[in-house]
């Protein structure tokens, strides 16, 4: 068999790496719906984006033609730091299961901020520096975002200003560390640093904060200051164009050995991560040029993909941000405070969305007991402890490995590891003490959020 | 120029990893000397020692002769799953500084123990199992070694008994919470489980523990349970041997692009990191092949090379277990409790101190305040967050690289980054706030605890 030389990792070559994103866009025949002025509800145009995005970037948001858009050479300098990330043979899950399938995965998190988010925080604070700016500003809840800005930023010699939700600031101190580490400010929010955070405070003086509220100063903060732009780690259109060098590495390393994933297999939140997975192999299918399962793994706590509505929604609670089309819960859905870990974006890519509507992937709910069960016994076999996103991935790969063990199938099972659980040990603890529940939104819940949907035209 | 070609990282093909261990005392013309019974002042014999340890164990530890000791394959299965470590070229820390030199390092901690510690720990449980016990035993301070120890023992399904020192069991939980992911039992220590610790609880209710505690009762179950040997992770010769895999690797990477050391730098503690990273080199220095500078890197407060005496002196604090020949500050020496991060044994690996005694190293002390400015450069130029043990390389691979800026000299610096610093989160933060003192230990306390050093002879 072919398959016998594979080795446990396949380590891409410098020169075999990605020079360019892949824009999944341009093969769509169905284009994601544009974002909207919250106030017009009229398409949102490039100048009205660039006053809170990079130039570049705004270019990037709003392109749905070009197939391929060159890597700059600095990027491609830092990715060399921490790429390319190892294309992992899961021999040992596969013995451990006993199942014919031959399982993969690309591991993302061998990088100090833990996961796939850098991928995308470099290209962005990239173009802010290359537009002259100062800064940049963002929110970050348990900080996975953050510390990769901050990551980025050091690196370009960029002023990084964070606002973390304030629970989180002084709950979770490891990554604020991290953060400052790597020069960031990190304030809590909210915060007397912005109008709306005195605004927040004054009004409920003991909150604890909100990603809603952190991103209302984080977005303040950016359009009051002169050189500064906000940037935002997931769903944007920008975010899974950059990712996509997850998925470009992933095919070429695959192509090498000539294997092909019969099942792709990504956790779904706001949808980087999955979006960077697929995104060639998608392009691929949309071509007509080959044909691939699709599986986007969500939270049962915050199931948009299967639960949700296709419509225009606010992507923020507060309403001030764009509208977007997409699988949404609504925006004023918060998903269970029990729900360890991400994925908790009450909406999702407009991409993604676009490409689910029109049946090009599938979508399926887990319980977060079983995310952390089939988290530890794939960190006890392959010895990686996954970060519960990505663990949401590993179930279902798990199962579809089970399914072809009862079928004697030799399918190709390839999911993505976007992280590692080194700051979620926390919710470990609480698996381990069996003290984690299971709290799955009714359909009464679902229904009073999404009766709040905007109307739209 | 040759090196224009190099990547920033290089990885070994699997069929290029080492297939042996090297064994650097059979190239050592003063061998290290012997373990000597703290009863009798006697060698220690296979026999005394295969009470405690495994047998092939015991006998690599006294093996002064075999130079090369095959892997076994499913060790080998296990590094793949971890290995080959990069071997990074650090262009832009070089950039960073201006400086002519190359600097390369060796970097362990991309595994979920987060440092070199697994090669050990797959070593010595494998021969556990191999020997068809049930279990084995061990101590562990912060935890970084029971961490190693746990996944090693999930992956071949053996028992892991992990006595923990009570206070880091308590306020350190996150290590703890990836040993029990592993399967392990984590014990606080002192623990009413054994005779030992009943005693110190029943004299000292309050107390928080101490690592000489945790070895105690970790040798006593071993002892006490029928198909358990105790485990340690640092100092033995037979860990040297295994972390050989380290310097084994970097020479075959550096052999394979034509370049060739002239300094190598690594941090001393128990010496195991140390030891595996130069063995190969060390081996050629006293084969006469090739010279290399070799420095050892400790913590100004817990000096054993720079500042202590070679001479014989127990390895525990309790005055149990067998005395070694070795660079020690006495076996009451304890390091201020202001001292971040490992490196804390008052002893040195025997063959390390025997090396050091016979002139094929230099050794040197730093500041933790300097080490962790150190971290924070490396950190934001190579995008690792460093282990405070492995800052202690750096600092020194960064001022040597500094001495070739003044010199023009385009050396070739390699040094060990043994281990990431995710779980050392709480020094970075008292480095941060400017509240992490320098507290170096007097003449006077170092001649107290010298003043105990056993009588031998």
């Amino acid at each position: 068999m072919a398959n016998e030389k594979i080795p446990y990792k396949i380590y891409l070559e410098e020169s075999e790496m990605p020079q360019s994103w892949y824009n999944v866009r341009a093969d769509m025949k169905n284009k994601p719906a544009p974002l909207l002025n919250p106030g017009t509800h009229q398409p949102m145009t490039a100048e009205e984006l660039g006053g809170v995005f990079c130039a570049d970037l705004v270019q990037q948001e709003l392109d749905n033609d070009t197939a391929f858009i060159p890597i700059p050479e600095e990027i491609r300098s830092f990715y060399k730091m921490y790429r390319p990330s190892p294309l992992v043979r899961a021999y040992c899950l596969e013995e451990k299961l006993g199942t014919p399938a031959h399982i993969y995965y690309k591991f993302e998190g061998n990088n100090t901020s833990g996961s796939h988010k850098l991928n995308s925080a470099i290209a962005q604070a990239y173009y802010a520096k290359n537009q002259g700016l100062k800064g940049v500003t963002t929110e970050t809840g348990a900080g996975q975002w953050g510390t990769a800005l901050s990551m980025a930023c050091a690196y370009l010699g960029l002023d990084c200003k964070v606002y973390m939700v304030k629970c989180s600031y002084e709950q979770k101190p490891f990554r604020r560390e991290v953060m400052r580490t790597y020069g960031a400010s990190v304030t809590p929010s909210p915060s007397d640093t912005t109008e709306v955070g005195r605004k927040i405070l004054a009004e409920f003086p003991g909150t604890s904060g909100s990603l809603g509220c952190a991103i209302s100063e984080a977005v303040e903060v950016a359009v009051t200051h002169p050189g500064y732009r906000y940037v935002l780690g997931s769903v944007l259109n920008q975010v899974l164009l950059h990712q996509s060098v997850i998925g470009l590495e992933s095919k070429i390393a695959m192509d090498k050995y000539g294997v092909k994933p019969d099942i792709i297999i990504g956790c779904a939140g706001g949808g980087s991560n999955l979006g960077g997975l697929i995104a060639p192999f998608m392009g691929q299918k949309l071509r007509g040029e080959a044909d691939y399962r699709i599986i986007a793994v969500e939270p049962a706590s915050c199931p948009s993909f299967t639960r949700g509505k296709f419509a225009y929604d606010f992507c923020d609670t507060g309403s001030i941000c764009p509208l977007a089309k997409m699988y949404t819960l609504g925006s004023s859905f918060i998903p269970s405070p029990d729900h360890a870990g991400g994925l908790r974006f009450h909406g999702m890519s407009t991409i993604l969305s676009q490409l689910y509507h029109d049946g090009y992937m599938e979508a399926t709910s887990v319980k977060q007991t079983d995310v952390f069960q089939a988290a530890e016994t794939f960190a006890r076999v392959e010895g990686i402890l996954p970060a519960p996103e990505s663990s949401h991935a590993i179930l279902v790969a798990m199962q579809e490995a089970l399914k072809c063990k009862e079928t004697g199938e030799e399918k190709t099972i390839l999911f993505g590891l976007t992280g590692t659980g080194y700051f979620d040990l926390v919710a470990y603890e609480k698996y381990h003490n069996g003290e984690m529940p299971n709290n799955i939104p009714t359909d009464e819940d679902i229904a009073r959020s999404l009766a709040k949907l905007p109307k739209i035209g």
